[in-house]
């Protein structure tokens, strides 16, 4: 830490090193078993309170961590769906789901921990509200799910529901389970974020695609 | 409890009183957020210690509760299976993944807490090894897998590998979902396990059926 920082500058860094480091153990440890103190250890701060001085709550530290990717991935997809407006291409509504958050891991550098980071707070009862109120419920996630439904006129309402859930959980538990297969070595083939995408596009295009059966 | 009980049989009703109690209060709150003491106390165990005693760590506890579902879901898949033998059907082996967990829901009355007790095991990093272990590398599996493979025998190893790991992410975690919709009042049209099942087929063999996009 430099002499010349100014105190604003000095609690700015503590808060982004308490964040990088909470994500991190997050991801290893999983979100309830990882505790303020041993947050703030091993971020360096020899107080004890750092953690909830700075973030208060554990929910609110995780709801600031979603928060800190949040933009990065919201001004990417708007991007994309500038590109690809009035498209007739399913594909290209697809890819504009997929696309932001792989876009986002690949720019993290290696190793990443967020995409197993938000598998967790997706999945744990006391956090999922969380990620759904700043992930899914964004203004370009409502943009492009639009976009996408006007290709599919004929699924029920029920279905395109249906169906943008199961999107919504193949993208989250796949770039999980990638990022933790890169991560212990053990990735397959397709080890690349840019392979992991057309994967996912493939596939996703492909459920929104079949035909539904019906039931009674 | 009865007075003509023998020791056995109140050992044995202990431990499945404890092993209910957990699997509703890991599916309510997360796995990591209760205590084997909690646990205890919602089961009726005036000895702080019955839920250590009887299970051992909470590992253990999470492997016993998992394993007390596998073997109905087990048996239910090798009868299915061997009702499809030879089929040329793909549907009918997605309908071989999708449906014993389905069947098994539906006979445990309602509520349920398994599919988000499953959903939480299988992201959390401590347990995740447990729910691979017990629920897929399953003689059942492997088999079910490996008829489905005959029906996509254009598709690399790798890709069938991710279509795996996607087949597997969506059954867990939408059942989850529906579970928790369920039991929140808060489910869509699609109510019934039966429905569930049906849109999950559905989708499911879209996604195996997709064309696959070469990438560099």
């Amino acid at each position: 830490m430099a002499a010349s920082q100014t105190r604003p500058e000095r609690g700015r860094e503590t808060r982004e090193a308490i964040l990088t480091t909470a994500e991190r153990l997050f991801a290893e440890h999983g979100i309830a078993m990882v505790s303020n103190r041993q947050i703030g250890e091993a971020a360096g701060q020899s107080n004890n309170y750092a953690v909830g001085y700075h973030f208060g709550t554990k929910a609110d530290l995780v709801r600031e961590i979603v928060h800190r990717h949040t933009a990065a991935k919201e001004r990417r997809r708007l991007e994309l769906l500038a590109e690809i407006k009035g498209s007739s291409d399913l594909r290209e509504w697809v890819s504009c789901l997929v696309r932001p958050t792989i876009d986002h891991l690949a720019s993290l550098g290696s190793p990443t921990w967020h995409a197993r980071f938000i598998a967790q707070a997706d999945t744990e009862p006391a956090f999922r509200q969380i990620v759904i109120a700043e992930v899914i419920a964004t203004p370009s996630m409502r943009q492009n799910l639009e976009g996408l439904f006007r290709l599919v006129p004929g699924l029920p309402e029920e279905i395109r529901r249906e169906r943008g859930d199961m999107s919504r959980l193949l993208i989250v538990h796949m770039l999980a389970e990638r990022e933790r297969a890169l991560h212990e070595g053990t990735a397959p083939g397709r080890a690349t974020w840019e392979a992991t995408a057309v994967g996912l596009i493939d596939a996703i295009v492909g459920l929104w695609l079949a035909p539904v059966t019906s039931t009674p």
